[in-house]
């Protein structure tokens, strides 16, 4: 671990394995990333998909981000999945639980852009890049796929009960953790559907 | 709309007028805040509620997001709810529905802390300020609320069927969207409540 990346605030909330950092990533289908653009940081949320050791990013060729980020640009790439309201008993104690990971690196073009697409769409959904027909040649030169070395990062992750002062435990508030859930819901056939077939399994 | 804020990717997905920007802030518990630091650009999740024409970012003092927010460096907050799959009949053309909000601007501290930290909390469950408890000068003064004026910035919303190319039209593929929902599971009580109390209303 790096000082770039010491967790500072919260220290005991760290967590410095490598299964930590990717059971976080994996839970994850969106990544914010940070770049500097004259001085200004912007923040974009990419679609994203760990694969072994790298971070793999979905854009479009010619955005700013990408543009910057293929120059060479420092990045970091956060992910946070909020898990629930933590209600103390007082607002101080209050919080919300998550599991994060933050990844600073420099992105480059991925060596396998087709093998890379397969898994940025199998991870958003399962089972479904086979049934659907390759990418045109031209289809994936609109696409840019980089990926994110996990060289350097820090994960921090957040659970269970609220923690009160010991002098707010009679106060008569209910306490406790009210989950946050994301879940799939009923897909929605396109209005072009020409067949009528049942939609993919959800996992 | 400044330059630095245009659309460029999708334009025609850009929304500019101020309702629509209060209603991605609203929808939002949690913006990434992206700042740079020695040019390496920072993005970590922070608490956010929007009150008027700010966006209030909850922190800790002596947090270095926070230090170097106060002194003065450009932000950029961005919020990205993720509203569903698009399964489109090509990997090319699925995508995903969101909404998403970015800010740019200096952040300050709140002239008005303790009603920013109400608005917080309400924000994350409405009718829960009133049930604890006002906060110690000592909390108070460890808890660091920011502001960010909303003057410049951009919101992007992505939402409706898939758009496949016409020769894609009779490929024997489910399409649609599967819509992504975000919710609140059942409230887990504190192992240490004392009292039998029913859990808060949730919305």
């Amino acid at each position: 671990m790096t000082e770039r990346v010491r967790v500072r605030r919260l220290p005991e909330k760290a967590q410095t394995d490598r299964d930590s950092l990717h059971a976080v990533l994996d839970a994850a289908t969106v990544a914010h990333i940070g770049i500097v653009d004259h001085d200004q940081p912007f923040v974009l949320p990419m679609a994203c998909a760990r694969d072994a050791d790298r971070l793999l990013l979905h854009g479009s060729t010619g955005s700013r981000l990408m543009r910057l980020m293929l120059d060479g640009a420092p990045a970091c790439a956060t992910v946070a999945i909020i898990d629930g309201l933590v209600l103390a008993r007082s607002a101080f104690n209050s919080s919300m639980n998550y599991r994060s990971a933050m990844v600073l690196g420099v992105a480059r073009i991925v060596p396998d852009p087709l093998e890379a697409l397969r898994l940025l769409t199998e991870h958003l959904l399962p089972g479904r890049w086979d049934t659907l027909r390759p990418p045109t040649r031209k289809e994936l030169a609109a696409t840019q796929v980089l990926e994110l070395p996990l060289d350097e990062w820090s994960v921090k992750v957040s659970a269970g009960p609220p923690e009160d002062e010991p002098e707010d435990l009679d106060a008569p508030v209910w306490a406790g953790v009210v989950p946050i859930t994301h879940t799939l819901g009923a897909p929605i056939p396109a209005p072009d559907l020409r067949f009528d077939l049942p939609p993919p399994p959800l996992s």
